[in-house]
């Protein structure tokens, strides 16, 4: 039987503001990247989705991200291999203690938004994250871009890599998503964005948009938790994933 | 034969900013209170700071502060005990992953400036931050002021609590210190310093402002590394404390 | 005839963060207090609510609050009056800017919670801020709580101030507001907030928690942004300040 | 006779750290580069360092820097000539309240850093940022790099631009600055380095690494701050000019 994790992103909140219906998505999703006060997310927000993970059995994952909360770690900046593998560590290490705190412990990392488009076509950037995650702790997943370089490192230092796709972007020839901001590269469509998560899952291929075929490994597909309708989409997808006969299954299990 | 701990807060640069002689100071103490991030410190400061450490088999600490980096830490802020377990965790986790993945460990944690002074006073901060430390690995000590809250607070949890005197500074009545800006507060001679932590640790006692003597048990000294004369005071303090028979050894040894 | 000016604190989002229906409340009130930066806002958003609010006429003001984005700018701190001055005067710069550059002025300054609490108690804080308003623009307005230090300070120094008073909020004996916590302390039916507030306007008369009488001037009245029925509340707050005959104009016309 | 302006960063101290001599160049030049708060720089700075300016007669400028006080506003970020637009706006702000409370005024604009050096090559961030120099105020001097987009920008928009030169900088075909990395990229010998600054300020040309001449105009003349021997450099280079019959003054004048 085939089987995908669903990972979401977290704890996106800062101080007084909210982001994300988080005690709703939790129900639906087995993987949740949480914010670690760089991108987003502070000591309480980290705090209370740890906790709130634990009560759902959602695996807790730590999601550093560029120190740019104003522009909440998606533009892109120019770090050194060397920087990525200390805001990697330090991030790692604030979901950790609360993890540990609260009797939980962390399974995965993933980075965010431009950190994470960054590493997924850096060797250097991928390897220090790598590194990074590996001496925290070997036994931590490290979520990339299927196929990416981030994959790529993971696997040579010998962490476990989960290949991350995406059932509502459009891919390019050679794997990459389709930049947004360019027609098409956002598949609204619920229905479409199933059948695209079921054809990664089921066959290992995606249909590019330039209409060639690309093969791709999925263990996780990206559910959005800052959209108006990221519920609703979840709980859609989880009911084709179900039609489909796909069990939805933390990575790694 | 009596013995004693000398702990330095250290890493407290942030970026482009140094602040005082680590690389000299850490040949000469035993206990390092590492900055997280929050009043001083950032991911880098930490790695460095754990390996220097590490270098001079000097106890790594965390010395979580107030989120004040333009006020170091030093400005009270009017938070709630929540805040201070929530920040107190978050901090810890930071030195913890450097430490970690560095193949080292973390002994303590020592609150920094204003966190540390209202703990001192406040039972309900002090049980926070003690309930954080135990939460995150009950193995960490936690240092406080001979004789305070935190102390207690350490105690009660189940923590081993570290009794921190000061050399260098005038005490009142009650075992506070006296407020810079008073006079005699601090004590520049350094034969007068090294004698009252002589009398501190050999007799459990020191002679307040007030002319009166007050009882407290003695872990563990503070030397201060942002003075300019801080190198020159460590070295002449150990002398002082050889010449006294104290043998200056990492606290909970 | 009776005049009264509302204000409401206006762009305190940040980053990707939204706080309140600014595009909403802007077109009832009469002055808006922008933040500034420090405990919320930045460039992105003042630019664009100085701009909102030339749309609709409302008058501009600064915000400056505490460096605290964590903490919202609600948690005391204990900052001197020399640091008091210098985020005054930074904070209002970064709103006087906008408002040059978009063809607009600023016209006062309000403090933001701690800030504003702690001057209006503060004989030393209040004349920091005032004169840092002072330096920068003569001309500006100091809003403060009616009969506060800070309306005081105001005043000596030769600054128009603007006795701010709160409809929805109980006042104790002496005119400061019933702490949050306190019951009775928040006036909940939007009926008994409006006859509070007419009765200040109209009679300079508010009734104190403990049932007696405290004589204040009412300049302008605040109106909350960041509750879930804002909007409602000051649509209604105007319907019934036009029935008590109560025209709405902005402070100092 | 000959002339030309020297500039120097200052300012870029934060909270408890310092950075350069500020005491003593601001003796030896004629522009001071502010810091604003985002790449360096605090409230209590600024103010300081506009008494200083003042006190020396040295233009004072305001000198943005992108939001990374981590990176020094060194690392390069992905923003939009919007966000430069909004961010040079605010911290122009910052300057300008400071300059007028202390009954000065902010004569120039300077970018620093990453920001200085994308907008040298980037018509879009020049555009955006000389736009916003000039809706802050017409009257202001913006320094770009000799030749630069940014100088070109300026012009284009109205304001009077002012080109900057590097004395101890090697340069490569095309104007722009050999890389820092590069072998010789830095003129360690300061009789070189004043010379090379003649033969901009007197024939309008410098020798690039290639060994070709680049024709620019040389209107000040960058002093870095930060460096150990900063003091001394300014010295000898403001001897070697005079020597040279260069006399130095004030951009502008």
């Amino acid at each position: 039987m085939h089987r995908i994790d669903l990972n979401c992103d977290m704890g996106e909140g800062f101080g007084a503001y909210r982001l994300g219906p988080d005690n709703e998505l939790m129900k639906h999703i087995t993987s949740a990247n949480i914010a670690c006060g760089f991108h987003a997310g502070d000591a309480a927000t980290i705090r209370a989705t740890v906790k709130l993970a634990m009560e759902h059995d959602v695996a807790i994952g730590a999601h550093p991200g560029l120190p740019d909360l104003a522009g909440f770690g998606r533009r892109k900046m120019n770090i050194s291999p060397q920087e990525a593998y200390e805001m990697t560590v330090y991030q790692i290490g604030a979901v950790y203690a609360f993890a540990k705190s609260e009797g939980g412990y962390v399974s995965h990392v993933k980075p965010h938004g431009a950190l994470y488009n960054m590493a997924a076509k850096s060797k250097p950037l991928s390897e220090a994250i790598a590194e990074a995650v590996y001496k925290v702790d070997p036994q931590l997943m490290l979520f990339g871009l299927a196929g990416s370089e981030l994959v790529r490192a993971a696997n040579a230092i010998g962490l476990r890599a989960i290949n991350e796709v995406f059932a509502d972007r459009s891919y390019e020839e050679g794997g990459t998503l389709t930049p947004r901001g360019t027609e098409g590269a956002v598949i609204t469509d619920p229905k479409l964005a199933a059948e695209q998560a079921a054809g990664m899952i089921k066959r290992g291929v995606v249909r590019t948009r330039q209409q060639s075929d690309f093969s791709l490994k999925a263990d996780t597909v990206c559910v959005h938790g800052d959209t108006p309708d990221a519920l609703e989409y979840v709980m859609q997808l989880r009911t084709m994933l179900a039609q489909e006969g796909i069990s939805v299954q933390r990575a790694g299990e």
